[in-house]
């Protein structure tokens, strides 16, 4: 097979890797490895699993200099960003290690036999229980945080679930470096050998969502790559649950009110945040809605300044930064559509891109203008009047999340706006920016397609529930039961015969 | 459009029904209600929630006698058994009503803002929020508890969405009138128009799971007719989700000790479990792993002394029948396998079957024999020792449920056994019999594809996880927050900041 490639995006210069793609017979080693390796976890109580998810973050943290250098290298996102990032990583490991030993995320529930209203009942005791060798792809925009090492691995980890991650192309030295200390992490701990591993190539991809042996697959990426893979998985005699975390315009409004009492700030966050990371956020904010007032005019000024002012923007790889030149042009040569302003041009033969600021009446707001266009490029959307706005709220997918600036007497009286961002959206950022995801209980990174197509987040300790089912035993004898459905007083909360219970504390 | 036919399973006797498949502009009105209506429930708390859920319960209820009358003359399953069914129904509505006021499914979350050791986090809070309209496929073998009333529409509604139930061409005017006892209900309460509404035709479901407004899908029937839906909303340019509860053939495993000490009680249960409702329940024990030993033996006399014994079974309908025919011939007629013995055969001209036990040999047991085969018949599996038997076991796919009869001193020695079984199935039953599911917050009605194709049950009160999807509030003022994300006490159980807490009581 071919060799796997590595390029520097600042310069385009491409080398090899050693590294070789995966061919099918290799996959499938990958795979009944992992089988294995879940058979073995199965045997692992919750405490053995908390110290792999630190001693993985501990180990991380170790290699952090030779990882952030060689993600820099081949993503151009700056060694502060990466750094920030790897952070995020190894704080997200050690929360899901707190999840697990917490243990609320099993669901246990005991309900004794008994008479009900509807007839004697058996004894049935109920947990959620890990799924089986998962697969997780590699995104391109954050080499540290949803690729080898992320929340999907994190998650999927912390279920007890083995992980084969296929690596994005876009960064094959970091993801190489990043699942060998993972590995070595759980082989110091003396875990079986399949519980991570990395693979490369797009068919070696294909193959493993396919692979009989593999119960689920989680995808940050694009969304004709989630498509596809999805399609993949719908072929399967067994298709399996997919979590694809796909794309978004994120909306932002500001109200008249808002841009009148702050409208220069706005203008100036509003930059920040689609420019963030070369605008290569899922929740890079893609549509801006500004009144067309004087105060909205004022926003679009400051705005404008802050892209004049912006540097040229290093893109991931050559296909993003191909796609985002396209989208570009296409999006200026519509009708209806104006530049409004351009940061620097890049020099050299880096995937080097400007910042472009775009405006458009909200009553041309249709099909063309909708489509996430990934990298920084805002198109404002100038509105007069509720109606108006409302009216091109409606024409828009669901995204990932919507933002909505308010004027300061204002939350009471916006039901129906704030009615209509909610479906379009699974997060609603108020008076913020939507960019930045922090890692929380009270996160949600997902919503209605096609921002994802689950019902549940891929950021935040709850991401577990991804990859587990829930299992239960009738009328089974306590050497049957796992310990934490046993009679005895257990250190997790459980709902007992109908009701929700805490461990005794103290 | 063409009229929709009652048929008398006992008899074959054809009567109209007034009732008529629905149009597509039918369907499309029926859906854009459906959108209305959930609308309109937005604005409605959970306290109205229960008591809608427990008017329902009172509905039906009251119209029990004429309910139950209708469902036998369209099912044949006899008075006894759905007057059951009905209990269970409205049980279930009221548990679901209790689900709801206890308020912990909205898994509220809160979270301050304030620094963490990866910078300062905002102010973030989520729960789950309904979907939207929810489409309900009615099953044939359970027209009053998985059909119009039922465990779908029961955790759909008390989600908050909108319910569109497509009825099963087995019993139009037992769906009709469940429909309209729970229209009546809603209406008494104010509710809008489209909170429930029942269609009839089979383009008319088709239709439904491809339409814009349809948020999920839940569908309790044949891994074919499941497999259809899932293929058509794949289709979709949003997939959404499919709840499929879809089949299995539910092994039952007797161990030698088990054999040995209570065979003939075993074999008895066993007749009992796989006749029930005519062996039309997608929990019937299809493949009974029996020790070819002495007491094996026994344990086979005793089933078979039962089903000698055993009456003619009435089948739900023609399809079925014919279903049942032919696949109890086709097993009847493979190499390996033989009949063990019949029940008495039917007369008439009603969709009558003999109940039927067949045997084969552990050794022999491949793809022919592993599907599901509806209807009393049940295929003795005679096996030589713990190896044979987890080699037959491992050539199945998963089911719902799995049950083991043990030894009494067996328990702690059965790992391997109970492994085999925990990776096929959702549920494991020990020393008992699949067949009734009890409503209860510790069940699990569920399990890898083919069993269903989720992560989630679709009986208890969990199952209302399936119509919620996760919200994210990011620094919103309390005005703009749901009551039960505010910061002052909430009756509910909260996860703040990390800890998860109850309702103060007293």
């Amino acid at each position: 097979m071919s060799e796997v490639l590595s390029t520097d995006p600042r310069t385009g210069a491409t080398t090899g890797t050693g590294i070789k793609q995966h061919t099918p017979a290799e996959v499938d080693e990958a795979a009944t490895r992992a089988r294995a390796a879940f058979n073995d976890l199965a045997t692992r109580d919750r405490a053995w699993r908390t110290r792999l998810l630190r001693a993985m973050a501990d180990e991380l943290d170790e290699r952090r200099s030779e990882i952030v250098r060689t993600a820099d290298a081949e993503t151009g996102l700056g060694e502060a960003r990466l750094n920030g990032e790897l952070t995020r990583t190894c704080f997200q490991l050690r929360l899901f290690a707190d999840t697990v030993a917490e243990g609320s995320y099993l669901e246990a529930t005991i309900d004794h036999a008994g008479e009900t209203e509807v007839g004697p009942r058996p004894d049935l005791r109920r947990m959620l229980i890990p799924l089986g060798p998962v697969v997780v792809f590699g995104a391109s925009n954050f080499p540290l945080a949803f690729s080898v090492p992320g929340g999907d691995t994190a998650a999927a980890l912390a279920a007890g679930c083995p992980v084969i991650v296929k690596a994005h192309q876009s960064h094959p030295r970091t993801a190489e470096l990043c699942g060998s200390a993972l590995a070595a992490a759980a082989k110091a701990l003396g875990a079986p050998d399949g519980i991570i591993a990395v693979v490369y190539g797009r068919e070696a991809g294909a193959r493993l969502v396919q692979h009989p042996e593999v119960t689920a697959v989680g995808f940050t990426g694009s969304r004709g790559g989630g498509r596809a893979l999805l399609d993949l998985i719908n072929q399967r005699p067994d298709p399996i649950p997919f979590y694809g975390e796909l794309s978004g315009i994120n909306p932002l409004v500001v109200t008249e009110e808002a841009a009148a009492e702050r409208g220069a700030e706005i203008g100036t966050g509003l930059a920040g945040s689609f420019t963030l990371g070369a605008g290569q956020f899922c929740t890079k904010p893609g549509l801006a809605f500004v009144p067309r007032t004087d105060a909205g005019d004022r926003l679009l000024e400051s705005l404008s300044e802050a892209v004049t002012a912006s540097g040229a923007q290093v893109l991931l790889n050559k296909n993003i930064w191909e796609s985002f030149a396209s989208g570009a042009d296409y999006l200026s040569s519509l009708s209806g559509v104006t530049g409004v302003s351009s940061g620097a041009a890049g020099e050299g033969n880096g995937f080097t891109a400007q910042v472009r600021l775009l405006s458009i009446d909200a009553t041309a707001v249709d099909d063309r203008v909708v489509d996430e266009c990934f990298g920084p490029l805002l198109l404002a959307v100038r509105y007069s009047g509720r109606e108006e706005l409302l009216g091109a709220l409606a024409r828009l997918e669901p995204s990932l999340t919507a933002t909505v600036h308010l004027g300061e007497e204002e939350a009471a009286s916006s039901r129906e706006l704030l009615d209509e961002l909610r479906e379009l959206s699974g997060r609603l950022v108020v008076d913020g920016y939507p960019t930045g995801v922090a890692v929380a209980w009270a996160q949600h990174h997902g919503g209605p397609w096609p921002a994802t197509n689950a019902v549940h987040t891929s950021v935040g300790p709850t991401a577990i529930r991804r990859f587990l089912r829930p299992y239960a035993w009738q009328n089974a004898p306590a050497a049957v039961l796992p310990p934490e459905l046993r009679d005895e007083p257990a250190a997790i909360p459980r709902r007992v015969d109908g009701v929700l219970t805490l461990p005794a504390t103290g």
